[in-house]
């Protein structure tokens, strides 16, 4: 089969031909329908993210249908629409067993140390198969496997609750799902903060409140649209020093600032006037967990969640895969 | 009576004689037993946190006895032992509604914005007298409703569970409460930092592990004894930069950094490492709540709250209060 | 003015002319534009449920226009829309200080212990007047100070999260409210139990499954409509014994019944099959929370919440206001 | 080997010659140093809790010496002291990975679907090997793997917090334990109530309040004794329905009762009263979790989990062993 393959750090992916992968007894083989290229991708292709072993098939958000199960595989069978969960893991260790297979002594990531989805086909453990509806894009369905659930995962992590108000800073995908998953939850208001009026327009015609970073200092403008209050959620997903002191720095009494973007500067806390003096909470997010996936597949079936990344994503589906 | 009195920033206290306090229907007055100083009342006198007005009656670490009381009091009685909750607070707005006390909008703290502790009588709102148990000693008491407190509120909001493991960065007042305090809670492991010997002594007799931060790298020191995991819960009760950079950097996957301290200077925090990496939080507490203070007496009542801080007080009470 | 009293047990109300409420500096006199009419005014009436004295006027969903306020308030001013919380609490017990004001040990309810809301003007502290945007009417304001406050609170009480589903048993006033609650809280699916098509009806179009218990038996029912699993919000809204234990029987794995309805026998638990096998629970849920009244009259403004009972209360206006 | 098995229901056990069992290349071999008799091992034998087949050596609080270990076994080692975690469960289902193991859907227990420890050697998966501290028996290590780990988690079900009060009904096995870690994490006062002199003077060594139920109502007793109030958490862990409702009785505003006991008869509850009225919770506990056993054991290292379980053991261990 076909894959396009990273051979070398800082060179182009190539397209090579493999052996279509084995499948265990307890695996699924499927069929690649989308596969979408994260910005992960460009560190693993930099060197700054190591990659498991060269040479590797990239991509880690991948949708396509069953093809053939291995004998021990009950609850998919040949023909199933499925998305897949990128994270491998051993189910053995604490953190697994305690939910948070994130931090599986053990894990390995799909399109990173693991073959991905850059390619016609891909092997991996059934229970990464998650059903995919109908009503659903293979485009969507791929997205959500990566920036959509990221979202979701931070927002749990800040115990979003109903009537709360939340300020994401970042409006390109990871925020646009934040945006529509905090308006599902019952936030009662958002908050976009970017500095790209075409992603503010559209973050506006999901429900949020556009701050142009721009234009305005952003914490002032988020103390004047709250009432003075602040936030009580705000979601950083770009992985700035800069955005991520505001988001600190834009908390309510109580508040919680989730940092999910990846960073490679450290960032700085007022811990008096900012942390102790409002009782605020700053939290890391990593990933997504695979019982959380089904929730965002229905939501999306729902339409609560719009394809907008699938619209992106459709550009990027590999013209030659059959 | 005579009162110890704040009347200029910068110069020394001075004893001047003042009226007995007026006892409004709702209030007590207490002829005060004990008053210890706080470290927050250096600050007051410098004038780096303003106090209300001037001259103002500082201290706000009191016990006493009650003297007479308003014509609607009804749960507090003349002669009762009472040691006072310093904030008093407007009972309607929405923080002293939910739980929140601290942010009052209308607080006003005893030795701050409201005469203290340094006097021979004192009129506060009843119920923000605490019943003190015989069995504890006026010094002890007013110790609790500042330093003991603060730590009870701090491994409260780091969500401390029994079988957690804790280190505390600072062996002081505070710190020692908190050893205390973690392992009353069944915290498994309690680690004490500090550059004191004599400090960390004492923290070994009341069960922590000694770490001494001028002899080792305290977060090197603190993976080493926990097997690599690092803690679940690090309190910081200095307010130190180097102390809340450490403290973030100790945490275990998951794990809650508390910061209690007051600092004047920013820390940094590398978001990927620290937080996002482990799902790792950092977390402001600010003072403590009356309803908790009944829990904190009953455990030094029965004895698994040492009284240090009593015997540190005891040199600090007022001479000439008879 | 005119007032619609309660002057005896099991007698008819009586229309009377009483004086003008008096005005304490820090209430508000509030012209009264709606007065719901509540079910447990017949137990007031009947006397299964004793008021506070006798002659009393009735009516605790009330909505007006605020006339004069008393010489210390501040947030609330002459002409301000608002709607009332019917709980008149003390604000210094420890109930009322830590977010449960439902059981404050001075607590007495307008209409049953305070003269109420079947009457031309109120007097009531202004804290418990709620603001109440232009685009709801006073109707539907007054509605949702009971019923749909009364559901709202029951889903925090169950601890509903995004993704779950829900069982509401009884489609009336508060199951109607709880069904949107639910919805516009992120529940994936929520399933309607009743016995009256019409209301069966209505349930579906605010998004439910409708489950006909006079049809079909509602926990066999739940189970195929959740594949098996049962659901993880189980709500009784009704007080009867049947629907009690069926909200029980119906939950999934770690399930959670809350009982809100009001019920004069006791009820049946198997606590292995139904309890521990399932590690599922049972909660009691009472009233509400002034703190959670913006969150529900924000929603309402936005849509998210339909004025069912405005259309239901609209009969119920009183004829002779002016 | 020499075991003994259940060949019959209703008939006595029979020791038997069996083959020392395979090791998988995951499981460790352990030779059987002590193991307990269970309660449930009676219903088990008398057929009302049916075992997975016959014949089945019964036995599941186990603890001993490692034999040998299979090829990808890492982290034991031949010679390790362990005791034995009973559950058997996939890693792989919702709720293995959402640490919810006790619903795993293809869990096995040994001694009842799988073959147990009243035998000389056993085989189970590494991860059901827990470490065993020299300072703590086999016979106690054996019996923490049950009655103690039961208390332990339903305590936690019951979200016990520092400061609370606690009554546990039932002064057996599981409740000794019961009142020490309840003691151990922080709860203020324990009640323990019993029938027995003898159980009630040993509960008021370990640091509880003794309620001769046979003398006295306990329901009644307890709030005399909390002045009042009830308590925060009754655990029940007899399995009788007078108990259950006792124990439901007997709770605060916002209390908990956690039903642990098997009953064969369903209870009954006064929704009104006993649970709108306080907004209290019934909460079913089952079972125990693997991640929960370290702590126990460390507990018990520690000296806060007396070796009371042990000494009853000590007749039951098995005399032919060697």
């Amino acid at each position: 089969m076909k894959a396009v393959r990273m051979v070398e750090e800082g060179r182009p992916l190539q397209m090579q031909e493999v052996p279509v992968p084995r499948v265990g007894e307890t695996d699924v083989l499927v069929r690649i329908e989308a596969a979408g290229i994260c910005h992960s991708d460009v560190h693993y292709r930099a060197g700054t993210s190591p990659v498991g072993g060269l040479p590797q098939t990239l991509g880690h958000e991948i949708a396509g249908i069953v093809e053939s199960v291995g004998s021990k595989v009950q609850e998919t069978a040949v023909g199933d629409r499925v998305c897949l969960h990128y994270l491998v893991t051993c189910g053995e260790c604490h953190y697994c067993r305690t939910g948070h297979e994130q931090f599986c002594v053990e894990g390995k990531m799909l399109g990173k140390h693991l073959d991905g989805g850059y390619a016609e086909f891909i092997s991996v453990p059934a229970r990464n198969a998650v059903p995919l509806a109908d009503a659903v894009s293979f485009e969507h369905g791929a997205a959500l496997m990566c920036s959509s659930s990221t979202s979701f995962h931070a927002l749990r992590k800040g115990r979003l609750e109903p009537g709360e108000t939340v300020a994401v800073f970042g409006a390109g995908g990871l925020g646009m799902s934040a945006i529509q998953l905090a308006r599902a939850f019952g936030a009662l208001q958002v908050l976009a903060v970017d500095i790209h009026p075409s992603r503010l327009e559209l973050a506006e015609r999901y429900g949020a409140v556009p701050v142009n970073a721009s234009l305005e200092d952003p914490v002032t403008e988020i103390r004047r649209l709250t009432g003075g209050r602040g936030v009580d959620v705000a979601l950083e997903v770009i992985g700035l020093r800069e955005t991520m002191e505001q988001a600190v720095q834009s908390l309510a009494i109580l508040g919680r600032a989730v940092l999910a973007g990846i960073a490679d500067r450290p960032f700085e806390i007022d811990s008096y006037s900012e942390l102790l003096g409002r009782e605020a909470e700053v939290i890391g997010s990593s990933d997504h967990l695979l019982h959380e996936m089904p929730l965002l597949l229905e939501l999306a079936r729902q339409g609560a969640l719009d394809d907008l990344d699938a619209v992106i994503l459709t550009e990027t589906r590999m013209p030659d895969r059959r």
